[in-house]
């Protein structure tokens, strides 16, 4: 794996530096500390990462797709800050720090997101942000970005996560809040560095479900290391979700069945790399593997 | 002015039937009656019916940035729900009824309002909801108004204003919160409206310019009857910005001359028309003048 992580770290390196770069200074210096609080230093930056390596297969560069991928990753950093309020899941510690809420208070947390979402679509829409760019291309990810993230996406599978809590989970519920609240993201960050980067429909289908099925699986490790991970590894307390009597994987299959159910997606998704060069897709089966073996 | 209140209604109509046709049905059923709780029965639909008007005088019709002007409504009604929140100016009423997390708790208005703002931008970017799409105007147009609803616009503003509670007002502060809160989504919804119509440089500049001016001197006149409307009209207590110790116009230069401001910035707005076609532009001379002179 160490090749994999090599990569993961050139890639991270170049959407630190971008983040770094190009989120603009603003007034309130509140807003800014805020936006950059939440920013940095960043999670896995596995959603930008997926972006990027969905293009490279697709023989376009991290820069094409470098501000798109960055874009995603201000939609992620965006859904954390809110799903942290204390009206939400209410969560003291994040990555091993204080949320944006404890930090910098329930106000400005709310407003931080709100302007990470919003300059998400800022950064997509400006064609200067691309090297080459196709407006038709930039308006079609810009489109697949806001519905995943949107009310039939990831706001959607947010509501059914909080709505769930308390209430006896079905397979059904499960289901849908993993597909809306993590795979549509998931799934879209390939899908863009696909589009991007001028594949044709058939690759892009294929990294569109390929992302999907990871995405599920991702969620299905998130749910099973809530339960079972490390406390320092994970750097945030576990159990959480069953106090909270959140709708996880485990809580309807059990453990086990959880893990047997991310490895067949994880295969699943695998096989959806098989029209492209095999030694084009390393990294891509690669990353399916680290999702289920991860321990943090 | 009844001819105005006839213009406002025929495209009010317009604006209400696409939210009602177009804002697509989703699950949970709860998020669905969250927002359309907040989208109806609308307020003045002010910020849509300025983007039409503008749209008109430069020869388009209305049909023509239906939906950028229902998404910048989206924007303004998601922008009012997290306002309204406990942690941000905790108001109790909206339009005569209960705000969204008074009726549906702090989770949904959060998420209700995260979904408005990215339902904004999916309609945004979609060509098929421009009768003639020009798809460097669309995304011309969607990148605007993510500048102006963003980071170095609406946003900051929100956070100047929450900041400025409880301190001694400045006018540089009271300036840069009506500018940034307020101003910034009138000046675009006038200038997504002549961008999508096809307006040379010059017309759309003069069309902006009009809306940062009356979109102050329409903050000005909010806070003046926040201090002296009555109830009523408003249809939410007054007073309430005294309370809170908020940076108003009025705080800083008392009623008579924040009332003289707004005139002089509406003279200001309708000398910016003076390009156009005396006949084509009345609705944008009366509706400067009914700013100013509105009770509600």
């Amino acid at each position: 794996m160490s090749k994999l992580f090599e990569y993961i770290e050139e890639k991270k390196r170049l959407i630190d530096h971008w983040l770094e770069t190009r989120v603009p200074k603003v007034k309130p210096d509140s807003l800014w500390e805020a936006i950059n609080y939440a920013l940095f230093p960043g999670g896995k930056r596995i959603r930008p990462v997926l972006c990027i390596a969905a293009a490279e297969v697709c023989n376009a560069k991290a820069e094409d797709v470098l501000a798109c991928a960055c874009a995603i990753e201000m939609i992620h950093t965006y859904s954390l800050i809110h799903d942290d309020l204390p009206c939400m899941d209410d969560d003291d510690f994040r990555r091993g720090k204080p949320t944006v809420h404890k930090k910098f208070g329930e106000a400005l947390a709310v407003l931080a997101g709100d302007g990470l979402l919003t300059l998400a679509f800022e950064v997509l829409t400006d064609p200067n942000n691309y090297p080459d760019p196709s407006l038709p291309k930039i308006l079609w990810v810009t489109n697949e970005i806001a519905k995943a993230a949107g009310i039939k996406g990831m706001v959607a599978g947010q509501v059914a996560d909080i709505e769930a809590e308390n209430r006896k989970p079905t397979p059904e519920m499960v289901d849908f809040i993993h597909l809306h609240k993590t795979a549509k993201m998931i799934e879209v960050s390939l899908k863009s560095g696909a589009i991007l980067a001028g594949a044709g429909y058939r690759e892009i289908e294929r990294l569109s479900e390929y992302g999907r099925l990871i995405g599920i699986a991702f969620q299905i490790i998130d749910d099973v290391l809530g339960e079972i991970g490390s406390e320092e590894k994970l750097k945030k307390p576990v159990k959480r979700d069953r106090e909270k009597g959140k709708a996880t994987y485990p809580a309807v299959w059990g453990i086990e069945k959880s893990k047997q159910k991310a490895k067949s997606l994880i295969e699943e998704a695998k096989q959806k790399l098989k029209i492209f060069e095999s030694e084009k897709c390393w990294m891509l089966r690669e990353l399916a593997d680290y999702i289920v073996k991860r321990e943090s």
